[in-house]
């Protein structure tokens, strides 16, 4: 049967049968403090001016792939009734609420395992964080297929992203040799992950042609992910085991209760991924579609278009009056007045308790403010 | 009577017999919007962090002077509640409102008619704006005690302010000879009024050591100002007559509606002042008090103590968070936290509807801002 689904993937816009989407909705993105924050997270936020949020836009992106019945959402408790807002189409059961952020292996490592509980051995999980921006349906359609075509060959597989240029902001995959799995022409060998590098080391990476950016995207069996964490990681995997074992009945609440305080808190890429790499057991298929995590303020402005005067709106901008800005980026969300005046390249972002006023560079440094929230006694507005 | 009073003023702390003082409290002060606007106009806000409004500190400097009865407010009916509520020493006698805006000498000339025609013919009056910041009562006290002494020779009498750099914003006041009036040995003979100046006649003017800033302050027996203005704008002088006469009867609203209309629209500069000077009628004494008419948001900045990384913030800061940003002035009237990252002299000015994000040398183009609300069709927030 794995044959069978790589050597005849699906189209490329269309099903691809035995995948599963698990959607990781967590993070607070303070680096887009004001308007992100602990109590209305980044994935929350319509930061594209599409209408939809980001975590709206991965649903669209996924539930054509995995059919909408097919896109799991784990989050925390406490952003589950916004993330059921948000999804109307996301039935209950495909909801999967957190009591405490356990970090991303014990968020994906449940849904992975809940998935096999309810649809057996044959089932492909493929993970896409809630909160970043792509571009490219098509484009990211044909990584996914060719990603779930090499994953049935028993690989854990990521989706490289091209980069464009040196960056220091993510984390580097340095691809191998190719491995002919049959419908899926560009998977190669994944050599092993590389750290976020210095500016000199980004930059001969690029130089190389061999390295590709990180995203986080990890695609892999439902049976082989449990095999590859029992190996490294049992206790997480024996308590995420008895947890889906107890999902789906009336003992849901006491089994999640007793076993989740308990789970290691683990990131994937240090649990699986890096591990499995060095063992030769991850792939990588090339993810050449535009993609970016939205870092921080600076990186947001980037992917919005320019008005004429250089400037960028996120939002309407009938309230909003620049004037001597050029590069100027504001974000006005709190039904407010905001005026500009000679200041290039500013940041104004605008919520109804706080306001962010940067220079573009130092918008990197929001976290900061965040910190200091506490020191202000104002919690409030983390 | 003259004699005696200019012979014998009070001390400078105190009383000053038959000396009367006018508040004009007019004008939005729009170069400090969004704080002040047509609506909460520039005097009734503490722009010093005193804990007194502007209006509140000229009532202050005042009403030692010329005693809690002594004091008249002229202002527009939409402010006259406000007024009403900052000043409740002010009794309902003394605050005059006026239908509609008229310029400054139809607002001057009517309390210092409505003052003679209640206290007589030895009333001497002195004008001062009810939106500048001054500093150093006793010094100013003085200044207007040998000013009324002046004014009760016959002058029109101005306070000149000791010129502290070539400001290119204000007019100046050209003295010239000593007047050898008793009890005001520093007054002396105006030769000209000169308009705000270019950068080189500014430094010149300064050069000479002949120059002082006109601040607007006037102080003239209310029989001189009759009398003055009746030779230069007779109708205007008539009407104002006609108003004063009917002010304290059953009449006031139907002459005041009637006339008030019909007056002629200038400000006591052009209607009395350089006319008169140039007929050596005009004495000056000097004012050397700290002294500024808070024009903008920059000049407003440099008034305030500065804290320890050179950024200032009007109001409580406990709400205000500065990183790299020397030289930043934050205004948080919003109730809302003000982040400012990386941005040297920047000023932020906060309110509720609406929100200023300016360089210092920006600042002063906000006027252009307050008219493009009505593009915007704001003209609420105006």
């Amino acid at each position: 049967m794995a044959t069978q689904q790589a050597s005849a993937p699906l189209p490329a816009t269309g099903r691809i049968a035995g995948f599963h989407a698990i959607i990781p909705a967590g993070g607070a993105g303070t680096r887009l403090w004001p308007l992100s924050r602990r109590s209305n997270p980044k994935f929350l936020h319509d930061l594209t001016g599409s209408g939809r949020t980001l975590l709206q836009a991965t649903w669209d992106r996924l539930a054509p792939l995995a059919g909408p019945d097919g896109v799991v959402v784990v989050t925390g408790v406490a952003h589950q009734v916004a993330v059921a807002d948000q999804l109307p189409e996301l039935s209950a059961a495909s909801l999967l609420a957190e009591p405490s952020p356990r970090d991303s292996m014990a968020a994906i490592g449940l849904a992975a395992a809940v998935l096999r509980h309810r649809h057996g051995d044959d089932v492909v999980v493929g993970s896409f964080a809630a909160d970043h921006v792509i571009h490219g349906q098509e484009e990211f359609a044909s990584s996914v297929a060719e990603a779930v075509a090499v994953a049935r060959e028993g690989y854990v597989v990521t989706i490289g992203i091209a980069a464009r240029e040196p960056s220091t902001a993510f984390g580097y995959i340095e691809v191998g040799e190719p491995l002919g799995v049959a419908g899926a022409p560009r998977g190669r060998q994944v050599v092993a992950f590389a750290e976020k590098p210095d500016a000199a080391t980004a930059a001969a990476y690029l130089e190389t042609g061999r390295y590709r950016w990180n995203a986080g995207m990890f695609v892999v069996a439902a049976k082989v992910l449990a095999e590859q964490l029992a190996a490294r990681q049992p206790m997480l995997q024996e308590g995420l085991e008895r947890i889906a074992a107890a999902w789906d009945t009336d003992e849901r609440d006491e089994v999640l209760g007793r076993e989740w305080p308990a789970l290691t808190k683990i990131a994937i890429d240090h649990a699986v991924a890096e591990p499995v790499a060095a063992a030769g057991g991850v792939a990588v298929v090339p993810g050449d579609f535009a993609w970016d995590d939205v870092g921080d303020w600076a990186s947001l402005a980037d992917l919005l278009p320019a008005r004429a005067d250089g400037s960028r709106v996120l939002g309407d901008d009938a309230g909003v009056h620049l004037a001597e800005a050029p590069g100027a980026f504001v974000v006005p969300r709190g039904d407010r007045l905001v005026a500009v005046l000679g200041l290039p390249d500013v940041v104004v972002v605008d919520t109804p308790d706080a306001v962010l006023v940067a220079s573009r560079a130092a918008a990197q440094q929001v976290k900061q403010v965040v910190d200091a929230l506490s020191d202000l006694d104002r919690d409030d507005l983390r």
